[in-house]
């Protein structure tokens, strides 16, 4: 830890791959880290694949960077449980940035199931945090669910759309208006972009009636590929957290989160025991019972825990 | 059950009612469901929304009425843990079989998380082949996690495109080439459906060597407004489950569906035991003490589980 903090990013690199397998290690990298934390600004971004998250990203970094702001990435990546391999699309946009010393770029994959990538999207935060990065982006290529656990681990959640979201299907439209702070319409050089932001807007009254906390997420338009209005989506985010500061907004949060956390931490330990559980002796014969129809699959797992 | 044996819709409605809220009766309802089923043949209708999965259901199903099959259709709706509301499109077009005796249709929502959703499922389908039903069509609008978890549940399962599809970019893609059985590039009549068709034959080429059980997914164009290709459609399933029957693979899926759900049902069980467990006694002290940061989220797991 003392390494990472002293700025050295293969330390930093391997202590990241550690959370991300989720082993023994993790738990001590990150108990190390829930004690060195809370200097951080944390950012989501989420939306449809597609929609430019990362052009966006980079653009944004480069503004934070022109600005002197210090700034981390963690790319999610919801990968498919049968490959297990990388799908995020358009990295290769971050390489303008991998010689800046003031910016830190990483994917993450999950651990194989969802409460995993949530947990370790909140750790891999916390560590970054703990090595003395002022500004999180946490981008993820995810969709549904995924995008509301990553929701769960940012300060400020942005939502990527594009000319055209307005009319669009989509099965999560009213999950993604509850999660964002801040909408972006990228790709705004496109036909219809006034249009969808004009449609958020309407959704916004909609939904929001005389809002909770006095925030009405604001509807940015950006062109990812040029950076046009970059600054006036960072400028919103930084609205946004004077907005949380100001309000006791931001400790509410964050409380939450750690809240939510606990309860996934005690699933997780729970759930790995349940694996044990079915791998250890007796699963064979519990098995042989539940696939020749004596037992239903209930009473088989009543029998796998039948000894707690 | 004996009731929605002989046929009674509403007992029927009311028993996927206690599955759907996962509750104390949906155990006793699985149990007696599960001595009975075996005569069933599940089919999982997946792909993005608004490719045109609903309407696609309902021609296939004026197809299989065509040919005398009975038929149930369960429309999986992941909603969005905030909202909790259904979020499915286009329902009215099942409408047109409301008053067919040999037709049940029923959407589901999720009990609150992706565990649950898959159980849910399972039961469901279980529940439907107990009562009779030689046919079960599971459509869902999810995307990622959710369809794999659809697939897990399916003997079959068919993965709905639209033209265009081959070029998109889509977080998921290469997940959705491994679970297909079945391809369907529906809404065929618009442009690009014949390159769209090449593009996947292309992949299955590329992903597919010699196939693990010599069953290579067919490709069927539909129009699932005019019920084109519907026919064709029906023919692939049915070509597929003839291959799963004579190569033992049908045996061999349901057995590794049957050893998955056992681990999903212990899941379950242990995620309300960690709900139940930090709801408990001691919460506010250590929600207290990790919220001042005097302990770190697994010192804190570590008390919820100390009584064990």
């Amino acid at each position: 830890m003392e390494a990472a903090r002293g700025g050295d990013r293969r330390v930093l690199a391997r202590l990241l791959s550690a959370i991300e397998r989720g082993d023994d290690q993790s738990r001590a990298i990150d108990q190390a880290a829930f004690g060195l934390v809370g200097q951080a600004y944390t950012v989501g971004i989420t939306g449809a694949p597609g929609a430019g998250k990362s052009t966006l990203t980079s653009a944004t970094v480069a503004t934070a960077r022109a600005l002197g702001e210090r700034i981390a990435v963690l790319a999610i990546d919801p990968s498919s449980p049968f490959s297990g391999g990388a799908l995020l699309g358009d990295r290769t946009r971050m390489n303008e940035h991998a010689l800046d010393d003031g910016v830190f770029i990483r994917s993450m994959a999950t651990r194989g199931h969802l409460g995993g990538l949530a947990l370790a999207t909140r750790e891999a935060g916390r560590l970054l945090d703990a090595v003395g990065f002022p500004w999180i982006l946490i981008e993820t290529v995810g969709v549904g669910q995924v995008e509301v656990e990553v929701a769960g681990a940012a300060d400020t959640t942005v939502v990527v759309v594009n000319p055209g979201w307005g009319d669009s299907v989509q099965a999560n439209k009213a999950g993604l208006m509850e999660i964002a702070d801040v909408f972006v319409v990228n790709k705004a050089d496109r036909d219809g972009a006034a249009q969808t932001a004009h449609d958020i807007e309407g959704m916004l009254d909609l939904t929001r009636g005389v809002a909770d906390d006095g925030w009405r997420p604001p509807v940015v338009s950006t062109v990812g590929t040029t950076g046009a209005g970059t600054q006036e989506f960072w400028d919103a985010i930084v609205a946004h957290r004077c907005h949380l500061e100001s309000t006791g907004g931001l400790e509410q949060r964050r409380q939450d989160r750690l809240r939510d956390e606990l309860v996934l931490v005690v699933q997780h330990r729970l759930r790995a025991e349940a694996e044990a559980r079915v791998a250890a002796a007796d699963r064979e014969r519990i098995e042989h019972d539940l696939l020749h129809g004596r037992i239903d699959p209930w009473t088989a797992a009543d029998q796998v825990l039948g000894d707690r």
